[in-house]
């Protein structure tokens, strides 16, 4: 079973140090820690446990050093920055297992620019030696990028040249789409195995700079202090130069502990989520619950709670129960997500985050919740949402509803069944695309949006009971109590008769209507096609590409194209 | 050999009939009449050669009608309108025949949509039965889809549930992004193969309306009757009534003849476009030849001269030849794009066109150039531009040259060798992302665009030799005199010998930086998705659901997800 929780302390092949507010992530992976057999992690190439450690690290960044404004990442290797995906521990890899890889470093990268983008964190990529697939693809998804000129060192995107796989984490989208490196001139660097250095890749856009051997420290610190001091007014109240108690509190990191989670045969159990697998009717219930009631409403009283505080906490479970289920539980093709607790407890903590959001951390919780959402748009299995008594799908909890592929609400006039809207609903909370889950619903009608979310600031949020929502459009079907059991078990036991693939595909389209962002693109375009060469006997097969890599046999390829 | 040239007298499956400004478009399948051996086309199922003549008459309503307004396509077969592609054709194809059959699908009925939004004929899907899979996608190009209401005839997309592969014509896209049908409903009905009827499918979106057997055919003609009286004005004119004799052959339409081509072992010469094989190494020349000077000037000389006009007769050539190429030479692997001619005379046609681009006929031959460009920039094969002495890649051509993933330009002062730029390169010509491909180039630096289009008028356009070209960014690589020659063969060599399926993901993604629309998304997409699950044990293996539909014995899924 492969665990996505770890800390600097248990780090194997990063080295996190903070000095002020710079952070610096040093990569210097240890070739023999390897997450499976059959492979060594050469030359700083990494497999999934390294990207584990990575995106735990940026997570931490942002909530335990909130003061940094600058985060470096290099390598404590010499000559070489990373050499991107170990290529046996692909070769040797099931298919899924190599989507699930893909996917999880491109929910890595995208954090990183995740950060930069929505809390002003610059992150540096001060290449001290080779970045080649991989290495060059975590680089490109920094916001700048400096190699050394040591007459040797190059960036490099191999994967097509040398393994007959795509660059499968977004390196030829953000090429032509972030860099905006002349198509062209993507498609000779994208053919040619040795890549670029110095002056060429800079005259080609594929780095910032370049700097001499002798020079390259000095030019990456002096870019550094460039940037902290651009932000040093910003930085001297964090400080806490002058100002309250409050003040000197404010930039104050929160600890992120680890989660408490006692694990069964059949399931996980976490502080507010609930994993119950089905294995043998492949499908699962997730369950969130709500807070408890009077959660603190005030950021220093959140600070004091730290990690404990129920949004940062029922998110960071949800992330990761997420995960297992990705990559330690393939067989389940569904899940049935539920909610359990109070509609006004949780629209009280949404009123909170609303009222807060300018501050640091409640900055960062919202964004965690709205990274942990994406998670779930972006995993293969399909979602249910179930609307029972007692359950809570209000606010931030309602986008898991909006999130799912469907949604059954019981039909009961005698009990109280409920969802409910809150202001976060209407922004905060984005989809991949740029798009709320409610704009994503209601595209045919955007003026439903405004209806839906025309929040009666008294009441804390507007509810909607069965019928309301099925009006509204919020659900799919609203069986009532005679069928609900019936028609539950039917959809669930067809859902997982359908093809696994096709469901995937099909989601796939389903899910993301309207604009596509460079995310989308990483996600939809560039992973489709990942997944399709992956499968390629051209790749996969006995004279393929990858499985020839490293080997005396040289690859044979079936050369037909459309 | 499949030949994609056919004209109405020659259909097997579709009768094409014109009625003043409406034409009516029947499809009649002939079960036996199929391109392979090894099924029947039963129930207006359809194989590669029921597009082909559908794609045929598209083209002919533009060309040959203008005066059409209105376009219903219907079915002759009693309570069936289409059933989709043919599973069994589907399922003893090759992968590289399925994904370019999809493609071709995929491309008539983009065209279907280019014609309404650009021309602005309106196309009506009258299903008298039910449309299922393909069907329902060819339903869902069209502007409006009526169904008739017997109680049994229903719109349904029974790929997933009963093939485990997706609806791969666009279906998925055109569902949400299109019609903007709310995602939970579209999964539902994308896996119920039932499908939905009546009241029920026009409540989610899925059709216009719905009307009884025998209120069916006249609730279409007096839809058809309300779009013509729309443009009862312009069609007084283009009827001829009143006017001078100019104005009432203005609309008379263009006969579009067979297009002459020799057919030898190693290429096919047209009149204006030749192809070379070079099987043996994997690549072919494709060379298009300009015009002769002083073509007519004016819409009527045009008109008079027909298809035999330049522009109209070389793309539609070029449209010809790609897909020869994709569908007839699959282990041709790069394509070298070569000019011959005069740069003055490409100039002046792209001077007559952009003058004329309001008449109906000059308005269909860009479009159509447009198109033919963009079959090429979805062409899953590499393409190389070589620039030599004697080439005219200008205006219109240029256009070969910047689609293509590279270019080389000879470096000889010796030689008088230029590209030159047009006002048709500033907008007339989109790719499939909206974007011009002068502005996909220049992507990072969008001021180029208009400094490289900074057309001198009186000069009929600004040209470039080799160092102002690559000054400027628009070639790859100027090599000179002494290199060419082994750099050419250097550079064929070595993309011919790479991964032609990492080469096909890594060209889809790089061709399209920028935007994405709901054409690309069909190609990038749902097209790659597509791609992905037809080589999935799960859909082709022995177990699979492709495999085994329609036999005795069930698919059996690995129902692994991520």
């Amino acid at each position: 079973m492969i665990s996505f929780q770890t800390s600097p302390d248990q780090y194997k092949h990063w080295k996190l140090s903070i000095e002020g507010n710079v952070a610096k992530l040093s990569m210097d992976v240890k070739e023999d820690e390897t997450l499976a057999e059959g492979y060594k992690l050469k030359l700083n190439s990494y497999d999934l446990g390294v990207d584990i450690e990575l995106a735990d690290a940026i997570q931490r960044i942002r909530f335990e050093y909130p003061q940094v404004r600058a985060v470096v990442i290099t390598s404590l290797k010499p000559r070489i920055f990373c050499a991107g995906a170990n290529i046996y521990m692909l070769g040797t890899s099931s298919h899924a297992f190599k989507v699930n890889f893909c996917k999880f470093i491109n929910e890595t990268r995208c954090a990183i620019e995740d950060d930069s983008r929505h809390s002003g964190r610059r992150y540096i990529a001060a290449l001290n030696g080779t970045a080649s697939g991989g290495g060059y693809e975590l680089a490109i998804a920094c916001d700048e990028i400096y190699l050394v000129d040591d007459g040797n060192s190059a960036v490099s995107l191999p994967e097509v040249p040398l393994l007959g796989v795509l660059p499968g984490t977004g390196g030829l989208t953000r090429l032509v789409d972030k860099r905006k490196v002349r198509r062209d001139r993507a498609d000779v660097f994208s053919t040619l195995a040795e890549g670029l250095k110095g002056m060429r890749a800079k005259e080609w856009g594929l780095i910032d700079d370049t700097f001499a051997t002798s020079k390259f420290q000095a030019a990456i610190d002096g870019r550094v202090a460039q940037i902290v001091n651009l932000h040093s007014d910003e930085l001297s109240q964090m400080n806490g130069t002058g100002g309250s108690e409050t003040d000197s509190l404010r930039y104050v990191g929160v600890k992120l502990n680890p989660l408490g989670v006692e694990t069964t045969d059949d399931g996980r159990e976490y502080e507010y989520v609930g994993l119950v697998l089905h294995r043998d009717k492949r499908y699962a219930d997730l369950t969130v619950r709500g807070p408890k009631a009077e959660l603190p409403s005030t950021p220093d009283e959140i600070q004091k709670l730290g990690d404990a505080y129920w949004p940062l906490r029922a998110f960071r479970e949800l992330d990761d129960a997420l995960l297992h289920l990705r990559v330690n539980e393939p067989e389940i093709g569904l899940v049935c997500l539920r909610t359990e607790g109070s509609i006004d407890d949780v629209l009280s903590v949404d009123a909170t985050l609303v009222a807060n959001r300018d501050h640091w951390l409640i900055r960062e919780i919202i964004l965690q919740m709205a990274r942990a959402l994406r998670r779930l748009d972006l995993t293969a299995k399909s979602f249910f949402a179930m609307v029972e008594p007692g359950s809570c799908f209000a606010g931030n909890l309602l986008e898991l509803l909006l999130a799912s592929d469907r949604s059954y609400m019981l039909n009961n006039p005698e009990e109280a069944i409920g969802i409910a809207v809150s202001e976060l609903n209407g922004g905060a909370l984005p989809m991949s695309n740029g798009l709320t889950r409610l704009q994503s619903r209601f595209i045919a009608e955007p003026e439903k949006v405004h209806q839906v979310l025309n929040v009666d600031a008294q009441a804390g949020g507007r509810r909607f009971d069965t019928e309301a929502a099925e009006a509204a459009g919020l659900i799919t079907f609203a069986p009532d109590d005679l069928d609900w059991e019936d028609e539950i078990r039917l959809a669930i036991e067809e859902r997982t008769s359908l093809s696994p693939d096709a469901l995937t595909g099909m989601e796939a389209s389903l899910r993301f209507a309207g604009p596509e962002t460079m995310d989308t693109k990483i996600y939809g375009r560039l992973t489709a096609w990942q997944n399709w060469i992956f499968q390629r006997p051209n790749a996969v097969g006995e004279h393929g590409a990858l499985t020839n890599y490293g080997k005396p046999t040289q690859a044979q390829f079936d050369y037909k194209r459309t």
